[in-house]
C-alpha cells in the first residue's frame, strides 16, 4: 500500500492522489486503507517516511563531518523520493488540522531531528559549537535552507551544498 | 483588486480563492482581472507582494543589526500578512509551471533578496563575514529557517528568533 502510494505520488502528484486510487493500485479494499490511515495526507506522510533513512549517525569525532552526512541524507530524502515535490501540497492539506500535522511530524521529522540534535549536542560538548547554541533553530536553518532552496528560490540543491551550508553555520 | 484578493486569502485561504470571487468582491468584471493576471496564482503573488516592505535597508555600520532588521521584516511579511499561510498551497499550485514560478519569484523575492545581499556584501567588505561566503545560500538559510519553522516544525517564530538566528550564522 505504501509502495502504491509512492508510485502514484511520483506519477501524478499529491493533488491527484486518492485513497480509492491507492486501493485500486494495491488491490486492497479502501476500507482496509481507512482502517490504518484516516486520510490521504496520513497515507502520503507514512509512504514518504518509509523511504527515509533514519538510522542514527555514526560518531566520527568530527561535528562537521557528521553534520555534512546528516545533511546529505536530508537532501537525498527530498530529492531521491517524491518527498520534496509532495511537501507543499501535503503541508497545505495539513494546515488547520493540528492532529494531522502532529502525525506528519511524528512520521517525517522526529527521528531524523533526534539524530541531528545528537550530533549538535556532541559538537557543543566538544566545544565545536557555542554552549548556548539553540539546537532546534540550528536544525531549522540546516533543513530550512535545503527546503527553501528547493521549493522557493529554485537554486541548485547539489553535492556542494552540505559542505557550504555547514561552513555558513560556523563549522 | 489586490485588497479584495488579500481579504479573500485571509478569510478563506488559497484553495478557495477564485478569480471570479475576486471580481465579485472588487466590483470589476473578471475579464479585467484576466487582462492583468493570467491566473489566481499570479494574482495572489502580486497581492501578497503589495503588502511587503521592500525598501532598501539603512546601513547602520553593523552587519549584525542590519541583518536582524532584514529578518524582522521577513518575519513580519510571513506572519502579519496571509503570505505564510498561503505559501504552501501557492507553491504547490506553481509546481511544474516555470513561467508562473519565475513571476512569483520576481514579485515576491527579488527585491528583498537584493536588499539582504547588499547587507551581506557590506559584511564581507568589513570582514564580518568570510570573503568566500556563499551569499545566496546564506540568504536561503536565513529565510529558510523562518519558512521551515513556520510551515514544517511549527516552532515559535517570535521576537527572539532574529537575534538567535543571526548568531547561529556566525554574527
Amino acid at each position: 500500500m505504501l509502495d502504491a502510494t509512492l508510485a502514484l505520488l511520483s506519477e501524478a502528484g499529491y493533488a491527484r492522489l486518492t485513497v480509492e486510487g491507492v486501493a485500486a493500485a494495491s488491490g486492497v479494499h479502501k476500507s482496509t486503507l481507512y482502517r490504518w490511515w484516516p486520510d490521504k495526507a496520513a497515507l502520503a506522510a507514512d509512504a514518504l517516511a518509509s523511504r527515509m533513512d533514519t538510522g542514527p549517525l555514526p560518531d566520527t569525532g568530527s561535528t562537521r563531518d557528521d553534520l555534512t552526512t546528516w545533511l546529505r541524507g536530508t537532501i537525498a530524502n527530498y530529492t531521491a523520493t517524491p518527498a520534496g515535490a509532495t511537501m507543499p501540497a501535503l503541508i497545505a492539506d495539513l494546515a488547520g488540522r493540528p492532529g494531522a500535522l502532529e502525525a506528519f511530524r511524528a512520521a517525517f521529522l522526529t527521528e531524523r531531528r533526534a539524530n541531528c540534535a545528537a550530533v549538535l549536542r556532541r559538537g557543543i560538548a566538544r566545544g565545536d559549537l557555542p554552549a548556548d547554541t539553540d539546537v532546534e533553530l540550528f536544525m531549522d536553518a540546516l533543513a530550512g535552507a535545503v527546503f527553501y532552496r528547493q521549493l522557493v528560490t529554485g537554486l541548485p540543491v547539489d553535492d556542494r551544498l552540505p559542505d557550504r551550508l555547514v561552513r555558513i553555520l560556523g563549522l
